[in-house]
């Protein structure tokens, strides 16, 4: 039976979701949808199957100042993980993709299959998640690398699209990879029919990603190859070497292999899938209240619609809001229009460009 | 010439600004409409005039929680108090006036003026105030007891309303005051023209207050100058004596003089006035950027519009908001549609109910 390593990408530092997320607590180490936080529920969700198969203990990638809050939450949730793996900075995905195929080459052999997975997406059905994995866990093990595919419900502008071509056992070849597309073409892709959001989850066999990546991007699978086998082994974890993993571009797993290779394959994946984008993408997941709120945290709300209230520190109070987004925390508020809350970005940037790195 | 001695009374605690006005810091020690507190503001109200007389130095009655962050505002401005007077606890404003009239009786004698003003409001018109004070401290002098009217521009049902009698001097025999009104009878006290809104500022003569006082309540009177008497003067502020003090009943000199004394008179007061009783109130009352914002403190307002954003401690960013108060301390925020902010009362008794004094 093929070995199935989940490798959950826990490194990342993302603002969408500021001011609560910041670089040194980020969204995957917060409870955003449910009492646990979203990396434990990525650890969960890979700690039972119901398909006829099961995973192993999983990979935990994550960067040094991070690593001491994600270790006590998984502790806390009683998973082994097999490995923690410590980046001394990001590199983005691709060359996290070929330090994880590395250590579990090291530990299962060329056979086994990693499952690349954000810490930081919600996934509503297991079930339907679990069989995906084992659907495309046979065309991994014949070779292909695959991308799980997200039917799109909606002409979203933020995602890349896959494009699919023939179809190859439970999946598809791919056909074509676009980047994120305007509003019109995005619409056009959602009548199209043959296309899919890409979800930034992979599946690959140890041997298969290597052989892709020396022929596409080899200075990425050298650079991480080094980094994992000079890097020091303490305390459960491996910190990769600094010097050779410094030598790694930093570019996506997209870019560097999916979009080069001759062996991607989609498999479709009706999963309940949100990558948590936005306060509003929350708002929409979350369950609410008879009038259409969420409230999280020491918060009232008085008279209010449609919004969504979360506090981690401070007492919040509302009054006849509507379609509002609310954050607290003890240094920095948001409150922005539901259906503007992307733009959050913007105040981010204003904050960098102030130098106001203790509010990032 | 007579004198005239300013009695500013600062010792109140409201929370309609919640949640910058709390208990320990309320309304008046915060700096709202300009760089200066609403005491500091209404002290300098008082420090100089252009009308042919001047204002003897204030007297500040506060209570002794807020004693010491009141008094650094003052000595900050550079003006000189003649007394601070420390009540024990609150006893609404007539015990309060009755104290003012005997230290002021003490130090100038029977015919010295007292004019009773609330340290939380805002006057834009400096020069008409004066104008008004001058115009009231010949009736005051004449044995008349002033409040000033100011004249409606709309139809509040938050205050009480003077309807005005015969001409006395520069002013008009008081024929009635009245309660709040509803909405209906609001309309109809605007459109009628002989109706003032009472604004809680007082104009009397020290020996004239005693007598009125005597006939009308002089338990109240008894109260406050044996607490004045048994009182300990300390470090140049008078600590009113606890027993004494608390047998005035708690009654606001409104009810317990006015509505009784026969000598009601009322002066309009043409001079920019507001209670700033609400963040409405303030955001009406505040100058404006171009898109209709008022923004203060560490707040970055990005597509808002006619909003109030008030920060004393977290950064705020806001998004696309219209119509929106957010006020942001270190330990609560409150977000409320602005026309609505009225409505703080209910969060702030919610707190009560919910025993959170500390949010007080």
């Amino acid at each position: 039976m093929t070995r199935i390593v989940p490798v959950i990408m826990s490194g990342g530092s993302g603002t969408r979701l500021w001011p609560l997320s910041r670089l040194a607590s980020p969204k995957q180490l917060h409870a955003l949808v449910s009492d646990m936080t979203m990396v434990q529920e990525t650890v969960r969700r890979v700690a039972t199957t119901d398909e006829g198969f099961s995973f192993e203990p999983p990979l935990i990638v994550l960067n040094a100042a991070q690593h001491d809050l994600a270790r006590h939450q998984l502790e806390v949730l009683g998973v082994e993980a097999s490995h923690f793996v410590v980046e001394p900075f990001g590199r983005n995905t691709a060359p996290v993709a070929a330090v994880a195929a590395e250590v579990v080459r090291q530990q299962y052999g060329e056979d086994a299959l990693v499952l690349l997975l954000p810490a930081d997406h919600h996934i509503k059905d297991d079930v339907a998640f679990h069989r995906a994995v084992a659907a495309g866990a046979e065309l991994a093990a014949d070779g292909h690398i695959i991308t799980f595919g997200i039917q799109p419900d909606r002409p979203e502008t933020g995602y890349g699209y896959i494009r699919r071509g023939a179809a190859v056992g439970a999946g598809y070849a791919v056909d074509a990879f676009t980047e994120k597309p305007n509003r019109e073409r995005a619409a056009h892709f959602l009548e199209d029919g043959r296309y899919y959001w890409n979800a930034g989850m992979f599946l690959f066999g140890v041997g298969t990603l290597a052989e892709a990546m020396q022929r596409d991007c080899p200075d990425v699978l050298e650079a991480a190859q080094t980094a994992v086998r000079e890097g020091r082994r303490v305390d459960g974890k491996i910190l990769l070497d600094e010097a050779a993993f410094a030598k790694s571009p930093s570019i996506s797993f997209d870019y560097a292999v999916m979009e080069r290779t001759d062996r991607a394959a989609v498999v479709p994946a009706d999963i309940g899938w949100s990558d948590v984008g936005s306060w509003e993408a929350l708002w929409t997941i979350a369950e609410k209240d008879q009038d259409g709120n969420v409230a999280r945290g020491d918060v009232h709300l008085l008279d209010s619609r449609n919004s969504y209230v979360l506090s981690s520190g401070p007492h919040v109070g509302t009054i006849g809001i509507e379609d509002i987004v609310v954050v607290a925390t003890g240094d920095a508020v948001l409150v922005t229009r539901r259906d503007r809350s992307q733009d959050v970005k913007r105040i981010v940037d204003a904050l960098k460009a102030g130098e106001r790195s203790n509010l990032l």
